[in-house]
């Protein structure tokens, strides 16, 4: 039932690495607590996430990918407030220790830890059904995080990325849809190693008005954004799809893929307001953080998801019930 | 298989509660991250820990002592750090969403955590076997953090509390012993709701060389400090025999009572070192922070753990398999 001593050794040999090297982390893994430097008048941001086998990924998924992916959705949180990264701690429940496993897991992990300097400072492990929870630890300059608050009437929407693709890539998998290896490889890449658009909400500090990142489905995330700010939204129904192959939409039809982009989850991308007048800094973000950026609609002092179509005019919004907020 | 809205709502009821009332949280549960600002010169410390279910608790256990152990758990390592502590986050992943198990749960929780001034400031929640993850937050002045290493030769060896009775009430749980009414549920609230010394803790800083929280059976838990110190330990072998009552030693033995106090786990009492003339300022910490404390030993210049009599005879180590790192 137990994890043995000589599995311990061999759990330390891959998460025990030398010492950090981000400057924040004063006392690494292996004492009772890690001991962490902000710099001055920085606050600390902290974010939780848990992924469960079976809810968050299947047995058979690529140990390197879940390590990329379970990090990653924790830095789109650091991301979403514009904080940089520094530390994160990871707890462990396996059901048994199985070394091809641990270090197909670790590697993955830390080359995103690595791409990203932000270091492994403590965690658990533990005996039990395959469990990851991470916490990461960020800073950001006080006063200066992004929040889902702050949205005002007017201030333009914007989506990072590609949002959709990770959706199309589980409707494959569930078997609803036949894609060719190229898109297949293209949308998996989407689901299983989403990239944390850590640069991009480091250069929208004190430009967006607001900002979360897209987890449970694009216009669900912006329902979150509505009610912190007390404000509405119209969304341009088919702002999203020019990103995918005409041959892709000719295959699925625009229902679906219209489907994926406002209501499919687990993208990881930043949506996140701005005023107006911000558009060309924006756009320099964008460009400064080598990280696409599109605008797909407008805050409205009302309150819920409009869509409409090209020429302004009203459509039925199908994906209502993705949006925990409307009324 | 999922957690439906309606659901999540119930979990906010019990979860979301009112502004935080520590000063160093900025901004509490409900956006994407977190914000802390630790007062200027302090270190943050941070730890995780992961219960699982069937292996760190049984699924009969009353939820609120269940709330009140996870995060004494994790007080605990902020306790052996000398941190004063600000925040956690909680990770739950729960097989259905029980309202009874989460009123009693979350009551244990805040009961404890208001006692110390600290507030849950994220997380997440998701469907899975039971498994409760807990990260803590403190700080602790720049340089002043008790850690493992530090001990050295001459050192008296210290621990709070009465260490024992935790692995007492789990002996008479799996039904190996019998205890009367009165004993049981003494040693069954050190198992199921020990106190997590922060006081103590905080009275140590500057105080104690090195420190270590009893998680896995105080010996075991010592032999880290020697091993990240590079000392040895002469330990008196009866020395918390006194704790226990003379009706339990005639009735018990004291075999199985000396296992209790030296491999026993789950007591989550301090370890500690202070130089021997620090003597009288150790027992000002321990009056100071209302916390019982007891000298067990001497660090010694060799390697290992080193058990004598009363007389100061060398005697044989049983519990040898529980200290890691004994050579």
């Amino acid at each position: 039932m137990g994890i043995h001593m000589g599995e311990f050794d061999l759990i330390d040999h891959f998460f025990n690495r030398p010492r950090p090297s981000n400057p924040a982390v004063e006392l690494g893994i292996g004492d009772d607590c890690a001991l962490l430097r902000p710099e001055p008048g920085m606050q600390l941001a902290v974010s939780s996430d848990m992924l469960v086998e079976g809810r968050h990924f299947l047995s058979t998924v690529d140990p390197a990918r879940l390590g990329h992916k379970a990090l990653a959705v924790n830095l789109s949180d650091l991301a979403a407030c514009g904080a940089s990264p520094m530390a994160f701690t990871l707890a462990l429940a396996l059901p048994k220790v199985d070394p091809d496993w641990l270090a197909g897991f670790s590697r993955g992990l830390f080359l995103l830890a690595d791409a990203h300097q932000i270091e492994l400072v403590g965690g658990d492990t533990t005996c039990g059904p395959l469990n990851l929870c991470i916490t990461v630890l960020g800073q950001v300059p006080t006063g200066q995080a992004l929040t889902r608050a702050g949205a005002r009437p007017g201030d333009d929407i914007y989506v990072s990325g590609e949002p959709g693709w990770a959706r199309l890539a589980l409707e494959a998998f569930r078997g609803r849809i036949t894609l060719d290896a190229a898109l297949w490889e293209r949308a998996r890449q989407h689901m299983e190693t989403p990239a944390p658009r850590v640069a991009l909400g480091l250069a929208l500090r004190g430009l967006a008005t607001s900002c979360i990142d897209v987890s449970d489905g694009l216009l669900g995330d912006l329902g979150h954004i509505l009610h912190a700010s007390g404000v509405g939204a119209e969304i341009e129904a088919d702002g999203l799809l020019g990103q995918f192959p005409q041959t892709l939409r000719s295959a699925q039809g625009d229902d679906l893929l219209r489907m994926c982009n406002w209501a499919g989850g687990d993208d990881y991308e930043l949506v996140f307001t701005a005023a107006a007048s911000a558009h060309k800094a924006v756009e320099h973000a964008a460009l400064a953080s080598r990280t696409p950026v599109r605008r797909i609609g407008q805050i409205t002092p009302g309150h819920g998801i409009h869509l409409i179509d090209a020429t302004g005019h009203a459509q039925v919004n199908p994906y209502a019930s993705f949006d925990h907020f409307q009324t």
